[in-house]
């Protein structure tokens, strides 16, 4: 029986990604060589990266000017990498505190310059999304966290900003849509709505770059990744790989429009239930849940054991909560079906008539 | 037909690790999920990881008080993080330049301090290992590659040192017996006799850590990836499974002392060719030929397209030179079975006859 898994990350991948993604392990491309055995400067795997990057391009309609790369390291490098290529010497960036990631993030702005955090949601366990804030235009980047997958919350509206708007994207890119004109770097490691672990996606508007006056060593230096195309290194070939079957399926399902349609609708289905059903209760403010992370409790806790069992029995997976928040935590990115979404509630059901 | 596949890197893998790999991505662990959609925190991929690290210490004698990470970043990455680790504040190191690669990481130690080039084989193309320098004891570290791809050349012996001895591996790791108490610190970039690309293995000597006076970020510290056992975030999960595989397929074989003589087999066989044809010629000096990639030239280019049309007839894949040193080169990692290796040498020996 296939699990239905809502793993917070690494997570669901479209079936049908999965079973291109085996087969390309033993014969890619009709070749006779696998995937993960052939140059990355072979015309099959050039072909990979460049559709990788279209992909990209066209499903988050990015305007001309901004590139596309396929990095390594994960948000944590980019913590670092952000504030080296935008941050100048002595300078300083606004920051908000929306959680765990956010934190890491505000840690590396502050070891080159002065990070300073605009909204700040600690006081509540980060539950809600602050907002009120004005950000000042003398700061050199304003930094978001766009989802928060520990704590189930989201920016459902991203605030007007008159200098460089840079937003770690991790765990709800390609799942709405977003007018990337707004933003001039976005962030977002593979391993939620795009692929495998073992990537990093980076938009980034070229003409932000090179000014901090800071000696940028050369792998953290975006321009280097730009001027070569990916490829100034061995890319992590297998993960981009799998980024662009999963792009090319979302393409295929209609796009991001169509996408975001769907997570509505397992997202109402879910937090519906929660809503409904007086043995739970959502972590996060109303206004600020995720569609990407819903984060809930029980109740009566004395239900858990009976309630662990019964979703166990159903076949679902990766629901146990972060241990900042308890709980649970169903995660229902891109590749998870509105079916397995309504087999939690039907076994939240089921609990309360028990 | 399958290949044989003399791809400089990334490179062939063996057909055993390629079958479990594709079926990973299926069904892991008899789990009914794929190995990249369960989390990394989970049992399975936890047990992936220990093993991984396990087998690295068993199969090159790693002594107590080093640490084993896989990383992200390639040995580009390690270039950076070697000097930033090690390079004292306004300190100096030494570093051998016998190759593209070595070129690169002098630059990021110059980048961050002195780097003192000791011995420099650019005058002839690189087709040979200097010898001879005397290593000074009052640098921070010793920096050398142990074999070059581009140039296919491989040093047999190691210089003493009375400083931190660090080499670069990526290329010869796991293919002959090393004294690892001898050095440091030892990476290698997965993709040639470890695993696919994305991974990169780190082996470091604790006691050597922490003493730069240096502000380190976050990442780009070992002591961050050692204090969390490569788990500090998301780890590359594909490349470290495959790589687990490879050191897996590696015991079961015999472990390095055994691919050692095989390797050598190979060597002997290809070079002992190259030198009673008279249709080619070796471009490495004689005494510092890499048994892994063996780079040479036809001695009547008229031949060329004769020789490519043969080789591509038998099935090789691979071979084309890298263009800053023209005509062949056969990688031979250890996943290449000796009866391509024959292949080859046949093809040469039956453009002779012809």
């Amino acid at each position: 029986m296939k699990k239905h898994n809502f793993s917070a990350g690494p997570c669901i991948l479209p079936q049908v990604v999965l079973k291109k993604a085996s087969e390309a392990i033993l014969n890619f491309n009709d070749d006779d060589l696998s995937l993960i055995e052939i140059s990355h400067r072979s015309k099959p795997f050039v072909e990979v990266m460049n559709k990788a990057q279209s992909l990209v391009k066209e499903l988050l309609e990015v305007p001309d000017g901004y590139s596309v790369l396929f990095l390594q390291g994960g948000a944590s490098m980019e913590f670092l990498m952000v504030a080296m290529n935008l941050m100048k010497v002595d300078g300083k960036a606004a920051y908000t505190n929306t959680g765990a990631w956010a934190k890491k993030a505000i840690t590396e702005a502050n070891s080159l310059g002065e990070a300073i955090v605009l909204g700040d949601s600690s006081d509540k366990n980060y539950n809600y999304i602050p907002k009120g804030y004005t950000i000042p235009s003398d700061v050199d980047y304003f930094h978001c966290t766009s989802n928060n997958t520990i704590y189930g919350t989201q920016m459902k509206v991203f605030p007007s900003c008159s200098t460089l708007m840079v937003c770690d994207m991790s765990s709800d890119i390609f799942s709405r849509k977003v007018d990337v004109s707004k933003f001039d770097l976005i962030y977002a490691g593979a391993q939620k709505n795009m692929g495998p672990a073992g990537t990093t996606l980076v938009i980034v508007k070229d003409e932000i770059l090179g000014n901090t006056g800071r000696n940028i060593p050369t792998m953290l230096d975006y321009n280097t990744h730009i001027s070569k195309g990916s490829m100034f290194n061995t890319p992590p070939v297998f993960p981009i790989y799998v980024s662009m079957l999963t792009l090319e399926w979302l393409k295929n399902l209609g796009g991001v429009e169509a996408i975001e349609k769907i997570n509505q609708q397992k997202a109402d289905l879910l937090y519906g239930e929660i809503d409904r059903n007086p043995l739970f209760e959502g972590t996060a403010a109303m206004e600020d849940r995720s569609n990407m992370n819903v984060c809930f409790l029980l109740t009566d806790s004395s239900k858990e054991g009976a309630f662990n069992t019964m979703w166990d029995e159903a076949g679902i997976s990766g629901i146990k909560g972060h241990r900042s928040v308890g709980g649970y935590r169903a995660s229902m990115y891109n590749a998870m079906p509105i079916e397995s979404v309504q087999v939690l509630v039907d076994t939240m059901n089921k609990l309360e008539e028990n």
